[in-house]
């Protein structure tokens, strides 16, 4: 094995590019992964312009939904063997914090705080937008000979997913909605189904088309349609659905969530966008008594989504559209932040 | 027994006085109640003036905080006798909707509709604010003969203080934020303390030492402390309260609400006002994985609000203040408006 | 109309015959319903033979498990119309006590007492071995057109399944065992696939051939496997089932299912027998910290059992394998009892 | 500091006394305890027996309900420091597995494996029945000035009672039943009141004065009553207990808790003998849809514990009966064992 890799290295904001790095060792605990594909996430982006909630160290390399093989061992790892087929998650808990100890290890108390153990990767330390990085056993979950590498790179996402059907619950036999037809928009309508849910999913043009293909069972075009909320209720015989997830982020979504979800239902807060306070209709959710659920990361889900990955109950596949070598990072990221091309999960390949 | 009562009867909005109108007859599962005491709630006086979200078919009789003497029964009821004391609870749900079968009679989709039997008293059909009413036997619970009749009449205004920390749950042996200390504050947060919990409450005046002296573990004064959040943190040892409890409906409470709470932890939204939206921080809701919980009214709750009223676990009495025969309806309401002479619960006796 | 029907009429232990009686009234608040399938369930043989654990008044018409049409309303009944299309469920709460109140009226604390509104139809009360019989509304759900009448008459049944795999939860993802190849345990299995489970059955013969052609991922035959718990470890990675159904009521496979779940899994006790004790390996129960739940019928679930069964994800009308007119009520019995010609689900059709 | 310290050492079954040996060095991510107080617990004396469920590599030191003074740090501790009052606990989990991950470490699934990281103290690996030891600080928790070393002691036997009572859930303003008297018995139906519960205990003798002392509401002498099952339905108005503790682990106590709780109720089993298999009325356990969950130890609870302790909601100190030096162990386990002198927890002081 050579000393050097290719890695992308942001160094100030909105400056990038691939270079040639030492490659990680590493530590008691970690093994280095040789990666073999990264799944751009919708945060990366805004870190690499600087703009993220998170700002890290500079330099530093980006990256967290990734897949790999496992190419070294750290000192006490008995559990991996070089040549296992991993995936991995972005959260790795310090481990001993109340948060940790209880299973909530996407909210450690010790977050960011490299010197307790603390790892969010590819935010507060280095990522996978490399051909190798080394990684917190905690956070590798070894893949099924059936899931190819792509796939398993949506991992992480599709884990976001799976900890927003978890917070709220599935009603089988019962509706759900997702409003946000983005990738993990999809994922999520995806889980739901996969848990017994008729899926109701709100967006727009080739992403609404997606849906459908990808088992949405009703499609609310919200450029055509006024009233998002009646056209829920008329779905649901005027009950509102049981679960709604909002995936897109945007201003006006959470109140038509609210308006939605039927009296005594769930709804999940799942997309992040640039907004930090948003109106919402207080008095509904005091008078129909609705449960509003923030949705962090994707603590303890990766072993139940790579299983209904390999089985065929979701289909992470059908949201990749686009894949690049490394080196075509910067046109990789454009094509993605613009939606060119129709573009939904965009993969790299760092060793293509 | 006489035929007629005295009733507060509404004929318009801000048209209310006291009259001598026909005592109600018991329908099939109801009993004709002696109402002893009735407590004033602060949602009685909107609804007097026109203002409420609810608006009855008038002339009316509001009032739904409730205790009295079973005085006869309907036909088929075989579980209450005559001269049992009794307290109420305001919803009734029509029973056999999903949501009543599944116990969130208070979420009843037959809401205020009275051909299919549900009943919200003193907002959908009349109420307390007389010397008798005619309840369904599901809306009504025995009482032991330690709890007087003017601490009974506050089980409805506690269920909703129940109701909240049972939508939550409690950490016995963490930290709870009460932020509003009215009537309904304060008995939230001796619920609180009664399930384990370590109380901080928010407030000023009078109310805080009545919180104080009512088992407020520790107290911050709104008019003094500019940073409410901060406040909570030094308390908990910077990790935030692990439930809250918004009981002011006043703005800007439910973001201190969830800015006060620890990563993961659970915020109840109870106190409603005349907002009916508020700007809320929702990315903090995301980032740290945050439950929030409308709280509607007390469903299956007062059998265990009576206990712990019984048991001294909880003092009712001590939120007590005022107490006016019915003839003074107006002085008592004008006085709970206005919060006059420390007012917090003011009684209304309809047999002084 | 005419005003008299066939009926199954049960005057004393075994003794039983179609005669001619008079077709009842609908009550206030209920419908009568013409009944157009009916389902044995394994409890009506025993009930029919004087040894169910419930003792009827006789005479007495039995069966629980049915569909039909309304045929006439009773007093203030607004939501069903006379040519609805329905299925029933067997449990009738009083709807005022503490259980029925908080949504357990399966567990109604005036179970059996009519005078407080209690059915148990079928059990305390008349049920549908006949051509028609009353129910209150809280029993009746509308079915869409494309449920068939014999699928819609398992409603009562598979809600038992589905009221199991809700106390259990069901891990999407995961894997569950069901133990047991009856009807019950068959649609057991199902309903965890319809979460996204991935299914174990233990059976033998021709109902395990059944068992997977309706959808168990594997299939473990009793007759050839000694170590059942080891044939799940093998299965599950050493790690037992997420979840497992006891469905068989059988000695020892109680002690089986403790040791096939994982630790800190979930069991469900569904399937009862004549045996009222088993020897249980409560050590395992608590070095493993399992949770095990009984399951009585089929709370607020029947809403659910109809739109997994009308969208086709639980076949039911897989599980049917005879079909009987009224008239041949004990040549059905005897078949169903003696598990004749690979019977399971039997059905009666009191219109034929 | 000296490098020799006395240390109960176990060399065969019935074979141990106090000796001299090295101290302890801590390990990366461990510290140095100084033990301050020792508590002896049920479990000890079997192990020293060799009749343990769990079998250690002898020559072995027991105990592991503890606290005491971080004597010195190992590599990477940051956020204990020398000098800090801390009380244990005897799980750590590897922190990698799934149950680890997601909180249940008490369930670890790499258990026993030391080279996995996993460590039960006192039982796979040396305890504290001597001056010094080394802990993993995912184990230690500070305690405030408040707490004596003896109470302090008591955090982990006092945890699996706070695990019970966060498994069953306590229904504030309802009843719980604990069964056994024993120091555990004590201490759950101490934090089940803490969490407003009215408490009944069965017992006998001085243990059951003490129950009554430290907070039983009401108590039943299992030598003078026949059926405990009916004492408690007369103190419940007939309904049961909604939670109920076995403590006792003696035969036939399952099927009281059983036979005591309310329909839906709640059962947790947490007294373990060495009886393995037990006679248990399932059918009553369908019927009434009775919930039981297995008990093991103490995770994501010594916090609660601790604060509860400080607050004087629970009284640790009140179970105390005995104290001991190190060096008169044998006398200390022989009086335990044989519950001489009235003796409940038994403390032993490793620098008297």
């Amino acid at each position: 094995m050579q000393n050097k890799m290719k890695a992308v290295i942001m160094t100030a904001p909105n400056q990038y590019g691939v270079e040639l790095v030492d490659i990680p060792k590493p530590a008691p605990g970690e093994v280095l992964v040789k990666i073999m594909s990264v799944a751009i996430c919708g945060s990366d982006p805004p870190l690499l312009a600087g703009e993220s909630y998170q700002t890290p160290t500079l330099p530093f390399t980006p990256g967290h939904e990734f897949s790999g093989i496992v190419e070294a061992l750290g000192d006490g790892v008995t559990d991996l063997k070089v040549g296992d087929r991993i995936a991995g998650e972005s959260h790795c808990g310090c481990g001993y914090c109340y948060n940790c100890k209880s299973g909530s290890y996407n909210l450690c108390l010790n977050f960011g705080k490299l010197d307790k153990g603390h790892r969010h990767y590819g935010f507060t330390t280095n990522g996978c937008y490399a051909q190798y990085n080394s990684y917190n056993i905690k956070t590798l979950h070894k893949i099924p000979d059936n899931l190819s590498y792509d796939e398993a790179a949506l991992c992480d996402p599709a884990g976001t997913s799976f900890n927003a059907v978890t917070l709220t619950g599935v009603t089988a036999g019962g509706y759900s909605l997702t409003i946000g037809d983005g990738p993990i928009g999809i994922l999520t309508m995806q889980f739901a189904r996969s848990m017994g849910s008729k899926t109701i999913m709100v967006g727009c043009g080739n992403r609404l088309a997606m849906s459908k293909k990808l088992g949405a069972d009703y499609t609310i075009d919200f450029t055509k349609t006024a009233d998002i909320p009646g056209a829920v209720m008329e779905i649901t015989d005027g009950l509102g659905a049981d679960e709604v997830f909002e995936c897109s982020g945007a201003p006006g979504t959470t109140t038509q969530a609210i308006q939605s979800v039927r009296r005594g239902g769930q709804v999940a807060l799942v997309g992040m966008s640039s907004i930090t306070e948003m109106m919402v209709p207080v008095r509904s959710v005091i008078l129909d008594q609705i449960h509003i659920h923030g949705v962090r990361a994707n603590p303890n889900v990766t072993k139940n989504v790579i299983s209904l990955f390999a089985d065929g109950k979701v289909n992470a596949a059908g949201v990749i559209t686009h894949r690049f070598p490394l080196d075509d990072i910067k046109q990789a990221v454009e094509l993605f932040v613009n939606n060119k091309d129709e573009a939904m999960k965009v993969i790299i390949h760092p060793w293509d």
